[in-house]
């Protein structure tokens, strides 16, 4: 974990001309070289199919960065030198012909490659196989992919045999990009360096644990991919997972990056597998029918662009889970996410238990537990809410429920939070893995949620339905008021 | 604890002519009227020795009020209520001639009577002896008195044996004014409403304790009458031993007066008393020489006007003492107060342990224990620090201190934290006794103070010099660095 100077790389990418090199990786690296946090000679060469040469793909590159760069940021001699250090490759992925070019653009060059496969996990085989048979790899040589890790665990294993036999595990990158985010780390520091509240982390201080990453926005154009996959497969096995990881591992050793995984992997095994029972109580599938967003309506998943009116896929899941440990035996955890609901949140509630006595306003009783309340959008920021005393001298000893917060803009002089991806480019770039998802995680993840799936197809049930706009099926409101709780609002 | 009207009352305020009455109490009155907190049939009589009639009084009440409350909030229309409110009786408090016209100023009300005492202790006992003698008391009359309440536990029993054969204890209502600040009751809300603090305070979770009452003024022209007391029976007897309860206390059952009283109690018995081997390892007794505050030259207390040169008077005392029961033994409580501080700061600090293992940057160790800090002077407010990662993408895992704020301003939209005078006058208008010092309280007080002194005496040590404007003698600094710590600077 020092602070050296980022190290010289040379990062091949992979579907350059893609949806997320455009929109979101040139952004990072712009940031990054802007802030000093690029190596000096640093070199990204973009591998596409599309036949322009680099002159054109520069163009592009700064047409994206004019669009995703706030313009105050968008200075010309920084704005240069990005852009020199861009080169094109057109290049047919599947076949190894043409792939030796990069290793003459490589020629002579010292300083480590990073390989970013900006495309669809389907032909992460190809590609590795062909960097492998082209020459193009050596020892130090490191891969970055993108989930999804396939579609369950055994189509999860062949993605990473394919990549493994090209890459050692101690040089794949699997960007899961909710842990490259700022409040993510704050988790961990808070978790790790502040006994308040690591002390009271476990089953005996704090009562159950909420999850939602709850989108907006509804299918996007992409309905075919979507309606294979499902929303437990898009979100759930990897990002609401991951968070459940981070909350609920126990502290690490050091912060060496297995360190950190091996209790992370030990959380996923711990995770208490569904029953036929346990389905139909603390599970709830649901499809977004029409309905309207910000007073705008919006077509039911069924009628969008594209859609099988048959399907039963899901968009949207919630669930009462548990991690069968000594930390945490007992306390419910509460995972929710859906498309098309009535805001863009993610965001982590912790409930500490409520004290067994309370001396105060006995109808304020239920006041009196303390949440701490992670955000990870839309914007991101951590607070606590304690109870102190109402202001004014007429409210005798009321009290109110107030909010600590964490002020993450006072650490950021220039009000601007990194982006994931800014901060997973650096530690890719710097070696570090901690931020990144192992293969046991992935199949453990896979795993879990496998099951889960085999049990929906041993009940077919049709998933309930929700309009857009709404937080979902009224069985997922029941779900947790049964428990005599609910899913925390305010903020 | 409800929130009923405030019921109508007489006040009986000696000394109204006074100090405390004139910048205090008119004040606090004024803005509890304005509030709509007074009674609307509550009168006022002020009590005093000089030979003016009521007109004049309200002319005098009128000046005092311009004086010290903000322009905005002297409405005429409240000023003029407030001020017909107000009578006044010439009286010479020594002899029961005069005092029948209490009565009259009372007859037909049926309203109860509350006598202020905001004169020296040493008549208190001549004034409720006239009080019983005229006729002027009932059943339901209360007394409001004033610190010092004696100067050991000898004389403190007098003055209480005078007061309690005229009021009972129930209605005997002893002002120490730091009980009535904002902070005090929130720190009672965070203690026994916040399981996060609640579950923690104690000596597993919490490694030692500070209270700092620093005073930027010297003696102020009360030479002669602080000379006989010093710092010890000024203000830790008081002030500082007050809040060390509210900190230490274990949970009263509710919050009835004497629920919480009988906890403060317990803390006073359980205070370990000092030895003379610790009288002398923790204990510093110091006394400001010439020195400079805000750039200006002060004199030392030898020379302040009036002084005696050969007085051993402590103007500062710093003390480590311990109370010795379950939940604390083994923590320190350090405390410190002193005239001509470098600045005016009353503050608690909490300081949780750290934990024993550490994973971040080792260097940062030190930082890793968390503080609650509680502020009632100059500002009022409650902030704990917690450690969160250092902002920016170039720090790694670095991380800061940062405090979370309670902020109180935003709890009185009027921006406007309510006196303590307020408070406390509201109290006793309610006839609740919570915020009010029992006798048991100053007695089991003074027994410790006293035995300290006594100390002090075998010993027979001059005070350790200290320049006005330092934080007090060397000697206060090595007793708490020796065991690896340091008073808390940083807010």
């Amino acid at each position: 974990m020092t602070q050296d100077t980022t190290p010289d790389i040379d990062l091949a990418l992979f579907g350059a001309l893609g949806d997320l090199a455009l929109r979101k990786l040139y952004t990072a690296l712009y940031h990054l070289d802007r802030d000093g946090l690029l190596g000096a000679s640093t070199r990204i060469l973009g591998l596409a199919r599309q036949d322009i040469d680099a002159e054109a793909f520069r163009q592009r590159v700064q047409q994206a960065l004019k669009k995703h760069v706030k313009t105050a940021l968008l200075e010309k001699t920084c704005l240069e030198r990005f852009i020199a250090r861009l080169d094109y490759l057109q290049l047919d992925f599947a076949t190894v012909e043409g792939y030796d070019a990069i290793a003459r653009w490589r020629k002579d060059v010292e300083r480590p490659m990073t390989v970013y496969l900006a495309v669809p996990a389907s032909i992460y085989g190809d590609i590795c196989r062909n960097l492998s048979a082209s020459g193009s790899l050596d020892e130090q040589t490191r891969v970055v992919v993108e989930k999804p890790i396939g579609y369950d665990l055994e189509s999860s294993r062949q993605i990473n045999d394919a990549i493994g036999e090209a890459f050692p595990e101690s040089r794949i990158y699997r960007i899961d990009h909710y842990l490259g985010k700022e409040t993510v780390q704050n988790l961990i520091a808070l978790r790790f360096a502040n006994p308040l509240f690591g002390n009271q982390w476990n089953q005996n201080q704090i009562s159950h644990v909420e999850i939602t990453v709850a989108e907006q926005v509804g299918i996007e154009g992409r309905w075919g991919y979507f309606d294979k996959a499902g929303q437990l497969r898009d979100m759930v096995q990897n990002h609401l997972l991951q968070l459940l990881c981070l909350i609920a591992m126990d502290p690490p050793s050091n912060l060496d990056a297995d360190a950190i995984r091996d209790e992370k992997v030990k959380v996923l095994k711990a995770l208490k597998p569904f029953t036929q029972e346990t389905i139909g109580r603390d599970v709830v599938r649901g499809q977004y029918i029409a309905g309207s967003i910000n007073g705008e309506s919006v077509p039911g998943y069924l009628e969008e662009e594209g859609a099988n009116t048959e399907s039963r896929t899901e968009t949207f899941v919630a669930m009462k889970t548990e991690v069968s440990n000594w930390r945490w035996a007992g306390v419910p955890f509460y995972l929710r996410t859906g498309k098309r609901m009535p805001e863009k949140l993610s965001q982590i509630v912790i409930h500490f238990r409520q004290q067994p006595h309370y001396i105060f306003d006995p109808d304020q009783r239920d006041l009196a537990a303390n949440k701490l309340i992670i955000r990870l959008q839309p914007e991101e920021g951590i607070a606590l809410q304690v109870l102190t005393k109402d202001g004014g001298l007429d409210k005798g000893m009321r009290l109110r429920p107030g909010p600590l917060h964490l002020d993450f803009n006072s650490a950021f002089p220039k009000s601007r939070i990194p982006d994931a991806y800014e901060r997973l480019l650096l530690e890719v770039m710097k070696g570090q893995q901690y931020l990144f998802v192992r293969r046991d995680e992935v199949e453990y993840a896979w795993r879990w949620c496998d099951q889960l799936i085999e049990g929906w197809k041993a009940r077919d049930m049709p998933p309930r339905r929700y309009p857009a706009g709404s937080w979902g099926p009224v069985a997922s409101i029941a779900m947790i008021t049964q428990d005599g709780r609910s899913w925390y609002e305010d903020y």
